[in-house]
């Protein structure tokens, strides 16, 4: 096992690393999975770039605290699973000790770690991202999301908020449906194929309107809403469902519309959730 | 204008009426667009199909009081946009007559009425669905959603209910990155890039769950989720943002854990939410 100028190492013995260090080998770099029990550490942590992905922060503490010297002077991306207050604890440790650090979240099964629809987000260190962009590229598609390395650890909390909400929503809708005898499998098929067009349409242009701070309602405002939403909640509650997700919903617009957004779209309630 | 055995009358003179009439006359039916003011009713309402699409159903009530009488023996679809109640009470009244009712929900703007993408459903009569599925498929795909006139406009409502919840889930995520100084053009294609592939899959797969009435919880179970709702309704809380929606997902999930759905998927939570 040796470790060239331009190598890149693997710290970590578990399948995401393994994964890791496949999809880098598949695309040409030069590869050192280091396992601790059988190898050199000098040799191992001397690359232009040390990838640690292990288990969690507790396997990971314990690793730091044997080699953190060692890794001075280095580019380390992090993608270990953790909280916001992990990855700013790890980059204040080891900036501490002289190294460059990016931390980064992939949210994906290991089989997909390489495939280039898969979506790998990193925050902290500009420079370490732009140096090895390419390098990381081969792990899936590269988002770099800002200098707080915490950013990326939030940004797995959000997708997983975004997902919660999405699923919630058809299973409160398909408790609806079923209470007509509508069967999920015929539904689903409408409610996808919506998702993946007018749905993720409407959010793409609702990205704009929050970029820009203005939520021009010329397709649907909160006032057009309202009353539908008031329909919404009276027709689950007389048949006999948990009303709860809807309410929330129509509570938010409402403080929408008492801010002043009743001509503004849907989107304008950003400004709510803010508070 | 001349009807002829075969023929559909579009009984509305309105934007969305003159796009389904569009629609029909390009796929080579014989259509009359029946203008109440100039035409003989006898002749327009000689029709095999009778499409009726006017504003709401205040404008609806007027007209079949002067015509219902001649509507007797007809195949009716109505796709005007109404409530349950509203649809219940045409399909009462209509087949009270002797007509048999399809009620129908049309969820598009006029330029996409006749794509073959546009959704378009219906319920009631089954008999004036099967006879006429290959004149209602000039409008964009048909789906039949069972005898209940009122379920069609039911679905209009779960869908709804299914964007408002994934929008306002978008929307609560992009507030929480935004914390971050993360732009809602950096987030977006990354969240509707996963929307589009793993999200719709895992609805899909929700779709069986729920018709086999079993959740199994190969790859995420409730209990494995509910510390991470925890982390980010504290993390939500932190950052100053409203938290009712990740509250209100916890509580439900809550709820299923105490129904015993710990060990299944989030699917389980349809059973929590039919109470």
């Amino acid at each position: 096992m040796q470790t060239t100028t331009g190598s890149v190492t693997v710290l970590g013995v578990n399948p995401r690393a393994a994964a890791i260090a496949n999809a880098l080998a598949a695309w040409g770099h030069a590869i050192t999975v280091w396992d601790e029990t059988a190898d050199d550490a000098a040799q191992a942590l001397d690359a232009a770039l040390i990838v640690v992905c292990v288990e969690n922060y507790d396997a990971l503490w314990p690793l730091l605290s044997r080699h953190e010297q060692r890794l001075a002077g280095h580019d380390i991306v992090n993608l270990t699973s953790g909280t916001e207050a992990d990855a700013r604890s790890a980059a204040a440790r080891l900036t501490g000790r002289g190294a460059r650090y990016l931390d980064g979240a992939l949210m994906a099964h290991p089989e997909h770690v390489g495939d280039p629809h898969t979506v790998v987000v990193y925050s902290g260190s500009a420079e370490v991202f732009h140096r090895h962009e390419s390098v990381l590229s081969a792990l899936g598609s590269a988002t770099y999301l800002g200098e707080d390395a915490a950013t990326a650890a939030l940004y797995d909390l959000a997708m997983l908020n975004f997902a919660w909400a999405t699923l919630i929503g058809y299973l409160q809708s398909a408790a609806l449906l079923g209470t007509d005898g509508v069967a999920a499998k015929t539904l689903t098929p409408l409610f996808t194929r919506w998702l993946r067009t007018t749905v993720a349409e409407v959010i793409e242009g609702y990205a704009d309107q929050i970029d820009a701070g203005a939520y021009p309602g010329d397709g649907e405002w909160l006032e057009l809403d309202y009353p539908l939403m008031d329909h919404l909640i009276r027709t689950t509650d007389a048949r006999g469902l948990d009303s709860a997700l809807p309410r929330v919903v129509e509570a938010v617009t409402a403080k929408g519309i008492a801010a002043g957004h009743g001509k503004d779209s849907f989107a304008s309630l950003v400004r709510v959730l803010r508070r």
